[in-house]
């Protein structure tokens, strides 16, 4: 396969995007880019940013021809922990149709199915690369510069793969994403760690308060947040659009889990849970002693990451802000309470027939010999709605991932089948739309 | 002050029990102490054990005299975080009346005091030193050591120093102390840690549910332990005991703590709550992430440390027992529960008037010029509710140390004005009781 060896270069470069060691890799990665897109006719430029460059490049054949915008990142996650690679992250080696490496499948592998795809295809749609160096760290500088060049990015559809299909060999269109907001909660009783000893029984001990806490925002019965008005702005999933989903194998799941139940909100479906219902989690934890043995302290804090899954119409800010007035309203005398906010993404909802994913489900139903799935995704990408926001034009979210890609997590890899028919798919994509044009 | 020199001696030596690579220095104490209780007259040997020895040392003049059983230990608490001592924790310094370095007030300098007492008094009665150097860590070896040499360790009365005064210039007999149950409370989920986009609403959450153990455990309104059976043994507190205690300087304590309302189980005073109620505190909590900023997971596993304080005729393995029980039965569906006992120890109540408890009065009355305050402590010494009953013998708790030491903290201290006065009030009790023994 030609497409191959071009992905095991660009894999190869360690473009770590939270790591300063890695800087002039994750340019590196930039500019490998920008010279492929240039080999295909691209006019293409790194627009710098206070930390990585972000790569806009465009091919435009006429202006009445439909234009599409393909977004993608060029940088990756850390590779540790590095001991529990089989082969090293930034070796990419093939075994078993599946290459590994660290990004192969999120995103490098999944944003050069697009480059691919180009390659020897009539160039009879306009088509624009936006790709960022910083999705791995929230994606800070891209949002000012999609506001900035919005006349310059318009486009009629948005295309991204940086996702999963639903299942092995089930061709996958996304049109729903949860939101994010997250939050990091502090506790702070007495001036100092005290001896559980001497003050146990007249002390504040911001851990029995966190859990305290925890107890007042999730219901333990009936898994619902307890948080007022965090329900008021969610939309209900209507039943046609229930029926529309695939049918989620609940064993199978629990056996990879490795648990003997789901346990989540009263009245929904897992899936339901999954997809279209907002959720809340704490992350990590934290206070007083946490080594071998035994510690007789009392902390002066203690402190937890909460974040909560969103759906439409929630909103990031407006979660965030009657997450913080409850925190305050239940907080136990005797704590002071610090909320820092960390984190945000609005959800995403998207028309799943739009004329582009008409066009797009019509494509993988050819190549893979069966019709798309519909579904959301539980996770977040925030730019997505970004982008949404800001051109106003239909998205197409092609996951060409696998559940057990192991994004983020050591062995990374990525199915060359998916690779293959991914390609395949996008080109009969740009043909179709040559050919037929969005209506 | 010609006692100071050689505590400064003992103190120089790091005789820290915990670090293997400080092994020979906890020996060298052991040996220094040795050296000294022989040069009083003292037959003394080194009791070896799978770790640190029993010093073990007595000096019998008459076996119609009363005997005096005096316990200590030579080991010291490791001196981290260095970089927060004024002066190096083993090379001791005396400023403003006070000798600082690790050990300086628990337990070098106020063992010491029972020695020095003993220099140039005449010997009239027989006295016995047990002296462990594995008493930070939990005291492994003294307890079999105690059962095996019963006969040889018979006293008439067990002293010992290793507390604290109610408050400074007051001295203080401890006739109480509280007992220990410490365990570490384990929750499993899923069998990996997930991404809570991916999974958020279906993965069982083991912080979540550690949130939902804690508020179970202990009611936020009353402060109460809500563990079934947990208060039946309680003894009640005698309105004349209550009538013997000092007075607790509640707004001292709160600026101390640097908190503005003292948290604890609700129909107590803080000093019955600190003194005569049990207690529940977790002293540690963890699972997730913890570093900086933001990491979207849902851990596979979280624990706690949870340690209960507890009052006679309170039991710490069956205390262990009702919790560990109580968990199991309000776990949430989901999560594996592992339940570990790291320590225990009994509560103690001794008599406040009993004849060597009367004697030490006078004495400690003549030195200071005012009676002693009766107190208990919130603390544990684990070994001396196994002594007391090994032993069947009156105790006397003679804390010479004070509430701002910073036992187990960086700049550890000992006032020498309680020195020398210990030193004489302990001399004072040799005296009286060679010259009316105990009735």
């Amino acid at each position: 396969m030609k497409t191959l060896e071009p992905l095991l270069e660009f894999l190869s470069i360690p473009s770590v995007s939270t790591d300063p060691g890695h800087r002039d890799d994750v340019r590196r990665a930039a500019l490998w880019l920008k010279d492929r897109l240039e080999a295909l006719g691209f006019v293409a430029a790194l627009h710098e940013t206070p930390l990585h460059p972000i790569l806009y490049a465009e091919r435009l054949v006429d202006e009445k021809a439909p234009t599409v915008l393909v977004y993608g990142h060029y940088d990756v996650q850390p590779p540790d922990p590095l001991e529990l690679w089989e082969t090293p992250p930034f070796s990419p080696v093939v075994r078993e149709g599946r290459v590994y490496a660290r990004g192969a499948s999120d995103d490098k592998g999944q944003l050069w199915a697009h480059v691919a795809a180009l390659e020897g295809l009539a160039a009879r749609v306009n088509v624009k690369f936006l790709v960022e160096g910083e999705e791995e760290i929230g994606s800070p500088h891209l949002l000012p510069f999609v506001r900035e060049n919005r006349e310059r990015l318009r486009a009629d559809v948005v295309l991204i793969s940086d996702g999963a299909m639903f299942a092995p060999e089930t061709p996958t269109l996304t049109y729903g994403l949860r939101g994010l907001c997250y939050l990091e909660v502090r506790l702070q009783g007495a001036r100092r760690d005290l001896h559980s000893g001497a003050f146990g029984g007249v002390a504040p001990n911001p851990i029995q308060a966190l859990g305290w806490l925890l107890a007042r925002l999730k219901d333990e019965r009936t898994g619902k947040v307890l948080i007022p008005g965090f329900y008021e702005r969610v939309r209900p999933v209507a039943e046609e659009e229930k029926r529309l989903w695939p049918a989620l194998d609940e064993e199978a799941l629990k056996r990879e889990l490795g648990v003997d139940c789901l346990p989540g909100e009263e009245g929904y479906t897992p899936l339901e849970r999954l997809w279209a219902r907002p959720t809340l989690d704490p992350n990590g934890i934290y206070g007083g002693y946490q080594g071998e043995g035994s510690k007789t302290v009392i902390p002066a804090e203690a402190g937890m990451k909460l974040s909560m899954r969103l759906v439409p119409d929630q909103d990031p800010e407006e979660v965030a802000d009657l997450a913080e007035a409850y925190l305050r309203e239940i907080l136990p005398p005797g704590y002071r309470l610090e909320v820092r906010r960390l984190h945000g993404g609005r959800p995403v909802l998207t028309d799943p027939f739009s004329p582009p994913m008409r066009l797009m489900a019509r494509a993988l139903a050819e190549v893979w010999g069966r019709p798309p799935v519909y579904a959301r995704e539980g996770g977040t990408i925030p730019v997505v709605a970004e982008l949404q926001e800001a051109l106003q034009a239909p998205i197409v979210l092609l996951g060409l991932g696998l559940s057990d890609d192991n994004l983020h997590a050591p062995n990374e890899k990525f199915d060359l089948l998916n690779l293959e028919k991914g390609i395949a798919a996008i080109r009969r994509f740009y043909e179709l739309l040559a050919e037929e044009g969005l209506q």
